[in-house]
């Protein structure tokens, strides 16, 4: 299906087949390269996550809940670029740096945008920019995935140089469906059995039906490397890399989950035709553009 | 349709209504009744829950996952007594004790019958008693809910003298489905909207529609009690007032949770007629009988 001469990660196949070392490094960049440490690169290597408070500074806490609001708010609900839960409250607004000179303005900041350049060890873009609005009550939670095995299958991201860095904006309790890792995980990529539906970014972004491991192989990482439960106060940050295990339980409680959701990409790892899908998912989802962000960009 | 002349705590009404202050205490017994020290009690009266480390012993956990397994064996299927989840695997075993001596030898144990004695200041019988085997991946929680609500509606229990016992069999993480609940919320009954169905409990078990609050009602709860998550190793004993708001995550984690579940009534707080339902509940969901519980007598 998809042309390619050679696949290192070959994924939605029709029978179970062996998971496979990876091949990139997971930090590109050095210690002298960005705000990071030495301790934190070798942190992020080992467990494919780093965790750094303040990433949003208390002060910029209230606006950007009014930039929210404002954006839920402001958009078309024929927009594709609103998912909304099985119940109907917003779920994902995405590419919300073009709605939003705020929120433009939080991804140029010195806690994000270098970070995410030393980790990849280039110039990077957006990928995917998104916020999260999970609602209290009704958050239905993620199943386990490795974002790169569908950045792969169904975008055509040749290799793992990626990462995504999500900002709380509200607190993160352990009870209220926080994200959940593998640490270690992002070193093995465990493909997936499943042909990749026509169209399937349609329902994959309420609940992902193909690209997810089977029992035994989530039960045998789970056991292997344990599960990290991210928990803090709004304005933490949290990277990870992007083929790291991940998922969150479902949120009965009253208290929402909100989060500025960014994926950067480097911009020597280019998109190509996807590995395992018809075609590529839109632009909004995945962009074909390797310019790198800025600020001016972003809002121009 | 109870007939009763007058109810303390009306609820599956046809509109919202007022919550109302509980009338009974919530701990009838004294320090030197038992095995529970006076801050025990006090901690169980400000909370309605109270945490006991190796309410199961070290020793019990092996035979007592022998005995689940054995137990999750035997029972055919077309028993009421057995609850699976909507994918097909067990959920709960009622009456355990009616078909295995060691966990009528369990319910015996210092650590639980005559604490339940001590709560309820007087002797006591099992209304309900269950192992739940909560799989890894498909456990889909239970939504906030006070036990008393349902028991008083359905099973015709008139006053709050009743006490639960969870004894855990496996660990429950933060991130595994362990039970929430709202501390302090026990000292008020929120009365439900919506008459209940013939046969609920057919239903009710798996998925609770009826007797539950409405959202603002859990959000005004949550923020004056905050939330509590009841997390530790196996063999931990939690002990929670009939009245306490909880409820349950679902748990995409492979790792499973079992526990068992004990649910004592004071003999002085005999059913009578459901308060807002036709018919009372089976047997095996709410004992009639105040014989008091006696290792003999369940495993005669």
């Amino acid at each position: 299906m998809s042309g390619h001469p050679h696949d290192n990660y070959p994924t939605r196949l029709e029978r179970p087949a062996d998971p496979i070392a990876r091949i990139e490094p997971t930090v590109w960049g050095e210690g002298n390269d960005g705000p990071l440490s030495e301790h934190d690169l070798k942190t992020m290597a080992a467990n494919g996550y780093l965790t750094r408070p303040q990433t949003l500074g208390q002060n910029w806490l209230r606006p950007m809940g009014d930039e929210l609001a404002r954006i839920g708010g402001l958009i078309d609900d024929e927009d594709p670029r609103i998912v909304r839960e099985r119940q109907g409250g917003i779920r994902s607004v995405f590419e919300p740096h073009l709605f939003s000179d705020v929120i433009a303005e939080v991804i140029g900041l010195d806690t994000v945008l270098p970070v995410a350049r030393q980790l990849l060890g280039s110039d990077v873009y957006l990928h995917q920019a998104r916020v999260n609005l999970m609602p209290g009550f009704t958050g239905t939670g993620f199943y386990w995935h490795s974002d790169f095995e569908t950045w792969h299958a169904e975008d055509g991201m040749p290799t793992m140089r990626a990462v995504s860095c999500s900002i709380a904006l509200s607190e993160n309790y352990p009870y209220n469906g926080s994200l959940m890792v593998m640490p270690g995980s992002h070193r093995t990529f465990f493909p997936c059995v499943g042909a990749t539906p026509t169209r399937n970014h349609t329902s994959s972004l309420v609940r992902q039906e193909v690209g997810v491991p089977d029992q035994a192989t989530l039960t045998a990482a789970a056991n292997r490397h344990g599960v990290d439960q991210i928990t803090g106060p709004p304005g933490g940050g949290l990277w990870f890399d992007c083929n790291i295990m991940h998922g969150s339980g479902s949120n009965i409680t009253p208290f929402p989950r909100s989060n500025i959701f960014l994926v950067f990409n480097s911009v020597e790892n280019k998109l190509c035709q996807p590995f395992a899908a018809a075609e590529p998912r839109p632009e909004y989802l995945a962009a074909r553009t390797t310019e790198p962000f800025s600020v001016q960009s972003a809002t121009a």
